[in-house]
C-alpha cells in the first residue's frame, strides 16, 4: 500500500465498504481455512511488534440485557476499531448474540480508508488467535480437541484447530444438541477431520489433548471442574469474555501456566477475574519466545483469551488488503468531502434537496427558500 | 419510534445508512436554518435529562498530526457514538479538517439502527448548542456578533445565532481574507443577516455583544486578550478543543463567568485547561435553571465548548427521525445477519464467492473445494 497514493486526493476519494455479504464471498472465495491462516499470519506479525501499538482497555457500556463496546487500536500508521455488542438473549428476536462492524483509518490524516462487517471476521481472528496460542502451548502431536459450546464460533474454532493446530478429532458437546447437530453436519465433508457428538463435557474431555470452551451464557459457570483435567491438557477457555462471565473453576486457573492477551483487560474480564492476583504471560511474550508456552508435557496450560482490539486491527488490514486485491465491495461517501474542505456550507447547498423530499416540505420558509437560490 | 416493531425481526434487518450527500439533501430539503433549529431542540432535550446518560470523556488517539476520537454515550435506550478526526494540516492534502461519522444502535439488542455521515451534522449540533448557550448567557438584545475563524463552521455558527440568538450583524475576521470573502458571498442572500468582512480581530469586536472564536490551529494561541473584552460581552469560545489548544488568554477566564459541556472532559480539552481550579457551571444546569448564566448586564460570560458525544447523539437521533420521516438514504447489512444466528458459517457458505473472485482463486485447495460444495 503506496502512503503516497493514499495521501494524494483523488477525483472521489471514497471508503471501501464490505457489507456482511461482501465479507462472507471474500471469505468464501480465500477459503474459509486459508483465510484463518492468513488471518492467523497477520495477528502473529502484529503482536510480534507488540510495542508499536497504542493499546487500550475496551470501552463498554452495560446494560441489563448485555453490553455495546468500542475497542479502539492504533500503531500510529493505521487506526482501527470495532463496534460490537454481546446480547445472550438475542435469540428470542432472532438476532445475533454478538454482531460487529468496524473501520481502519489512516492516521497521518484521519481518513476511514475500510468499513466493514465484523462478525464474521471476530469469528476468523477468534480461531485464529486460539490456534496460534495452541501451536505455542499445547503438547506437540496433540490431535484430539473437546470443543464445549457449538455456537456461531463453533465451526472456525474446528477449522483453525485443523488447519494451524494439527487437530484431527473434534469431541462435541452443547447443552443443545441440536448444536452439536449442525456443527458435525456443516463440517461433514471436510476431509482428515472427524466431529463427535459426545453427551457431556466429561465424555467430550476424555482423551482430549485440547480443551476449547466457547460457552455463551453471561454467568459466573463452571463448564469444567479440576477432576476433570488431566495433566498435560492445553485449555482454550473463548467464551469468557466480561466482568461476572467465566467457564473455569478457579482452582484449575491456580494449578496451570496462564497466558493472556492484554493483562490489565484480562484481569477484568478473563478467567483470571476470579484470581486478580494470578500470574500471567501476555501472548505476544509467548510467540516472541521470551516467555515459555508450556514448561513440561504434564503441565496443564490455559489461553485466557477475551478478545482484543488488535485482534480485530489484523482481521481488518487482512480484510483491506484483501478486499483491495479482488475489489470486493463498494465505495462510499462516508464522510462528507468538500472540493474547498472549508467550504462545507457551499458543498452542502449543492446537494440535491429534491432526492430525498418525497413530498413538500412543511418547514420550510420564505427566508430558506431564498437562502436556497 | 416503536421498540416492539424494532425488536420483531422482520425479513431482512438491515441498518439505514446515509453517505454525506444524503445527509446534506435532507437537511437542504428540511432547510438549514430549520435544521439547526431542530437539533437544538434535541440537544436541548436531551441536556435536560442529563443523567439518564451514561458518560465518559472522549476516547483519543493522539499522533504527530492530529487526533483520531470515539465519542460514546447511552441513556439506556440509545447507544450513540462518533468517529471523528482533527488533523490541521489536512488542507495539504485538500481534506477537509475534520471528518466525522457515527452510529446509533438499540440498547435492548446491540443492533445498529443507523450508519451516518456525521461531518455535516457535527457542524450543526454544534452552532445549535453554542446557540442554546448563548440563549442562556448573552445579553438581552444581542444583534452584533464577531466571528473570529471563518472556516468551515462559520456559516453554520452565524445562521445558528441569527435564528436563534436574535444576532443581525456578524463582524468576520479570519487571517485569511479569501475565507471571510467566502462566508460573505455563501450568506449573501440569508434575509435580514449582514455579514462585514473586517481586517482585524480588535476591529471585529468593535460593538459586539457576542463574540464567537472557532479558529483551527492546534497550538496554544492567544486569540482574544482582556483588554479586547467589554463588560457585558457573551464569549462563545468553540475553537479550543483538545489539550494544547486554546484561543482565549487565561485573564479573560478569571474574570468571568464560565459554563461548559462536561466539565471532567473540559478541564482536559477546554479553554479551562489554562486554569485547572476554574469554578465552572454545566451547561445543563444553565438550561434547567438550576445555575445562572448571567448575572448581571456587566458580567462577561464564557461558553468554553469542546464538543460532546451527547450532542452528537441528539445528532444521530434527530438524523434518524428525520431520515425516517422521508425515506432518506439506503438500507445496508452493516452486521451479519444469520437466519439460524447460531449457524454464521452456514450462512457464510451460502454467499456466492464468485461474486467477489474476479480471477481464479489461487490459494482454493482441493480440500476448500471439497468443503464448498
Amino acid at each position: 500500500m503506496g502512503t503516497n497514493t493514499e495521501l494524494t486526493r483523488e477525483a472521489n476519494v471514497l471508503t471501501r465498504f464490505l457489507d456482511a455479504g461482501d465479507v462472507a464471498a471474500l471469505v468464501r472465495g480465500v477459503g474459509v481455512r486459508q483465510a484463518i491462516v492468513q488471518v492467523a499470519g497477520c495477528v502473529r506479525e502484529d503482536f510480534l511488534r507488540w510495542h508499536e501499538f497504542e493499546k487500550s482497555a475496551r470501552l463498554a457500556s452495560h446494560s441489563a440485557v448485555g453490553v455495546i463496546e468500542l475497542m479502539p487500536v492504533s500503531d500510529g500508521n493505521r487506526f482501527a476499531y470495532k463496534y460490537v455488542n454481546g446480547h445472550p438473549r438475542n435469540a428470542q428476536f432472532a438476532l445475533p448474540t454478538v454482531m460487529a462492524c468496524g473501520m481502519l483509518a489512516d492516521v497521518q490524516t484521519g481518513f476511514p480508508l475500510l468499513l466493514a462487517d465484523l462478525t464474521l471476521a471476530t469469528a476468523l481472528r477468534t480461531a485464529a488467535t486460539s490456534a496460534l496460542a495452541a501451536q505455542a502451548m499445547a503438547r506437540p502431536g496433540a490431535r484430539t480437541m473437546a470443543l464445549i459450546g457449538n455456537g456461531a464460533q463453533a465451526e472456525f474454532q474446528s477449522l483453525a484447530f485443523h488447519a494451524m493446530a494439527g487437530i484431527t478429532t473434534i469431541r462435541a458437546f452443547d447443552v443443545d444438541a441440536s448444536a452439536t447437530a449442525r456443527l458435525a453436519r456443516n463440517l461433514a465433508k471436510v476431509r482428515g477431520l472427524e466431529i463427535v457428538p459426545v453427551r457431556s463435557v466429561r465424555d467430550a474431555l476424555s482423551g482430549a489433548d485440547i480443551v476449547t470452551t466457547v460457552t455463551a451464557d453471561k454467568t459466573r459457570a463452571t463448564i469444567l471442574t479440576p477432576e476433570m483435567v488431566q495433566p498435560g491438557m492445553h485449555l482454550n477457555a473463548v467464551g469468557g469474555d466480561c466482568p461476572g462471565k467465566t467457564e473455569l473453576h478457579v482452582d484449575i486457573l491456580r494449578g496451570a501456566r496462564l497466558v493472556v492477551e492484554y493483562a490489565p483487560q484480562s484481569r477484568i474480564e478473563g478467567e483470571i477475574q476470579q484470581w486478580p492476583e494470578a500470574p500471567v504471560s501476555e501472548l505476544w511474550e509467548v510467540l516472541a519466545g521470551t516467555a515459555p508456552g508450556r514448561a513440561g508435557a504434564d503441565e496443564v496450560t490455559v489461553f485466557d483469551s477475551v478478545g482484543f482490539a488488535l485482534e480485530d486491527y489484523s482481521a481488518l488490514r487482512w480484510l483491506h488488503a484483501t478486499a483491495c486485491a479482488r475489489d470486493a465491495g463498494r465505495y462510499v461517501e462516508l464522510v462528507a468531502m468538500p472540493p474547498d474542505p472549508r467550504d462545507l456550507y457551499g458543498w452542502m447547498m449543492q446537494a440535491n434537496a429534491e432526492a430525498v423530499t418525497p413530498r413538500a416540505c412543511e418547514s420550510t420558509t420564505a427566508a430558506e427558500t431564498t437562502e436556497s437560490t
